[in-house]
């Protein structure tokens, strides 16, 4: 990791850079697929999955036996964890609820908004190395909470046709019951435009790598909302003299180990850690199955040593960390000052690892320093706030001559002419 | 307006098909002009306010004394009615401040959300032939209340180098000093880059052209979150045997007035009103000062007659339009079965002017179909919900385990080591 040592303000942009994603190269090859899913259906997702995943798909859909199966054949301690994640994440996600009161803002004039959910979303989960199946969790939970009609869940399948049982069980577990073994574009594709299959849905969350992410700009831009734009995982952590360096050695490691371009940030008011905190990351790192990726990462992580905490929260908003680890005495007071993260994480005992698996909180975040303008996934990205008003005729009157004159000023007298005609009817 | 008699459902994607919006083929102009702008900061924009706006800029940014005149100028009818929308729409996006509420999901671990204001906001006002202050109400309010540090707004200028007194008067009020005469593209590529005269700002809100509309979605690919995609305006009306015509086809005329390419529907359960509408709609229409603009947006438009309020609903739904005005004697109940819709507007005395201007609900709404994964714009719209967690030693002895399992199973070691090595410890 790079040490810097109290660097000037002027040097910070630079510091802070994150490495340029351009998915623009990709557009051609990804828009082709798009289209060619968006013609063909089911046809061309199997072409491509047998291309890219190699496997030959009959039934695109988990079975119910195939959901049984997996509920037998997964580690009863991993069950076991899956249930209280799930517990956590619901008990947080379902204080997210609102009940829409209504506001008179004139005698007669009521005006309230009402959470709906949105008919029908589709959950994306990466393949690959690993099964996600705490994304499912994340993106699951809220979508049954909110009352969302239809959910499709798509993830690609092993050379076999097969589906981790930790994927199925999870989404059994959270009630999804309609799972695809279709990755990649035209997973996204077969859930932007629907399938013979796939229904066709409004709106598509999940990671991916950069084709998924490049997809899911393309559908975007076509009129499918997404969850968020992406980027590559990051994490800042802000520590004093009071912080453990075993602990924040660890976490930064936890977020190295994600991928060579993932972001490591250490920033910290007492130099004296410094050295400490470094030893410990080569100790640990050593030990690491995924050593040799969290050490490319770490090529590109800094260490930046700054006066106090003040500038150190300066630095930090301006960097809008989607994870920021708050290792300091006064861990809750700087929390007042953040302004832009995705999800803070206060005190000693407060890993990023709780919040990525089983706290409650999603670990759904905005990456790239979009946590500047963007939240994470909650309940309201599973819902549209609707507003609604009713006017008594008494009502009307008293809003009536305020609504004629701002119509006729902005020179829609036909919007003025629909309050005047109310107000002259006898 | 053409009619239709109990339609297929099969015939209903044609029947609600919209004007297609392409922005493709602008997308190398704007794109150049976004760049200029980026590179050559001030210069640019007033090299293209003398271009398309036909006025030389001196000063950029509007000065206090032109505040002080636009309030000494401007109509006192007007001033009140701006100041009486003010105090509703006030009213109603207060009611959206959420208090953080701290979840304990296990002994020791304790989650919350808190709303934080986007720091530096953008506001686009279009010029054109009327001065649209009623959206700074509905952009630069919730903005204020939400907490927005820096909130800029641009709007061009007449040939004059003069903005119209009402839109000074209505951002004074609102509490916006920072206004900057710029227009069309120029505006946003200043908002999006900053230059030596505008501050960059992390999301841009606001109503525009094509050609804005082109220049918001791609800033946003670039990494400025944006209000929402736009499209043209659009009201759907239900309407049964208790609608009142003439109010119906007022209705219809003020979204009509918008532009030749705005959408009108109205879908009801009752035959015998539609003659006596489509009377009403010609009448009121003769009397129009935009009879020609809402005559042409007519010729696009349709009534359609279903065989219940079901079904009629199930039709709205599809079509998900930006207001929904339900003149219907059961509209409570009906306002229940809305899943898709903007703003509804509920009873023979809430038309859609109401909500335009002064009721206190927002009138940046989603148009297009995106009712069906979006909202209007609201509070929300202006803050990010950053999530936090603060785990005890004791919490993360709760959940360690948890935590520990989920994270071998997904291959991922270094977060499992973040969780032993502080259970470890000493």
């Amino acid at each position: 990791m790079l040490v810097y040592k109290y660097p000037e303000r002027t040097s910070w942009p630079s510091l802070l850079q994150r490495p340029v994603m351009d998915t623009a190269a990709l557009e051609t090859n990804v828009g082709n697929i798009l289209a060619d899913v968006k013609q063909n259906g089911d046809a061309a997702v199997r072409k491509y999955a047998q291309q890219f995943d190699k496997v030959q798909l009959q039934m695109l859909e988990v079975t119910s036996a195939e959901f049984i199966h997996a509920a037998a054949v997964l580690d009863a301690d991993l069950k076991k964890a899956i249930l209280q994640a799930k517990q956590n994440i619901e008990l947080f996600h379902k204080a997210q609820q609102e009940a829409g009161k209504i506001i008179e803002t004139m005698p007669g004039v009521q005006c309230w908004r009402k959470p709906v959910a949105i008919e029908k979303v589709g959950l994306y989960i990466p393949g690959g190395s690993a099964p996600l199946f705490s994304t499912i969790l994340m993106l699951g939970i809220p979508a049954m909470i909110a009352g969302c009609k239809e959910i499709v869940l798509c993830t690609p399948s092993n050379a076999a046709g097969e589906v981790h049982p930790a994927v199925l069980f999870a989404a059994e577990q959270v009630g999804l019951d309609r799972v695809f073994k279709i990755g990649g574009v035209q997973a996204i594709a077969a859930m932007a435009y629907g399938t013979e299959s796939v229904p066709k849905v409004h709106k598509i969350f999940g990671p991916g790598n950069q084709y998924v992410t490049c997809a899911k700009q393309l559908v975007n831009k076509s009129g499918v909302a997404i969850d968020m734009p992406a980027g590559p995982s990051e994490v800042a952590v802000l520590a004093d003299e009071t912080c453990i360096p075993s602990f924040v050695a660890a976490d930064l490691l936890s977020q190295a180990e994600h991928g060579p371009d993932s972001q490591v940030l250490l920033v910290t008011t007492a130099g004296e850690i410094i050295e400490e905190v470094q030893k410990e990351v080569a100790a640990q790192l050593a030990l690491l199955p995924r050593k040799d990726i969290a050490a490319q990462a770490l090529e590109n992580s800094r260490i930046i040593l700054v006066k106090d905490t003040e500038e150190a929260m300066a630095l930090l908003n301006a960097y809008a960390p989607e994870h920021l680890i708050v290792a300091c005495k006064d861990d809750i007071g700087i929390a007042d000052a953040v302004i832009n993260a995705g999800s803070v994480f206060l005190g000693n005992y407060s890993p990023e690892s709780a919040g990525d698996y089983a706290s409650g909180t999603n670990h759904t975040l905005p990456t790239n320093g979009y946590a500047t303008a963007y939240s994470g996934v909650s309940l309201d990205s599973f819902v549209k706030k609707i507003t609604f008003q009713r006017l008594t005729k008494e009502g009307l009157q008293q809003i009536g001559a305020t609504i004629e004159t701002m119509a006729a000023a902005e020179g829609l007298d036909a919007h003025k002419n629909a309050v005047t005609i109310r107000l002259k009817y006898k």
